[in-house]
């Protein structure tokens, strides 16, 4: 068994989980339930895994750990965007 | 730098960022925004991990991802039970 293979497939398949978040969001523009202290602790975390990964010279650590980061912060724009969009919809309404 | 303890703290920090969204859940009683397809795939490399973990004898990397599909599940039963509960509360209202 290919072990690192192994391991870089679980590393994809666990940082693409935030893809179909991402599309829910875009499509429904409402993103109310999810937590900011997820998204937050999660990019600290993976902040952490990054900085490991460079001190290891760790390509797949890398390289997940970034795509994972940029997608938690895209989610908490939208979540943010669309909070203010709601806002004024229900002020206006 | 003692690189494996920082791994460590990673590891617990990334797993951490699930309780938020937990709690969240449980004091709205609502996930509606959360997307199976995040948590299901999040489930399914969590999964990866663990097995690599346990070929690995990697304690750290069992230990987390036992922990995150425990989370991953628990969201994806709240979800589910909460869409159920607000249908009825729809039908009857």
């Amino acid at each position: 068994m290919n072990w690192q293979a192994f391991g870089i497939g679980a590393a994809a398949i666990t940082t693409a989980g935030f893809v179909p978040q991402i599309l829910r969001g875009y499509k429904t523009k409402h993103l109310k339930d999810l937590s900011y202290a997820m998204n937050g602790l999660l990019c600290l975390g993976m902040g952490m895994w990054l900085i490991y990964g460079i001190a290891r010279k760790d390509t797949v650590i890398i390289a997940a750990n970034i795509a994972g980061i940029a997608m938690n912060i895209t989610l908490i724009g939208m979540k943010y965007h669309y909070s203010r969009t709601s806002e004024k919809f229900e002020k206006n309404h």
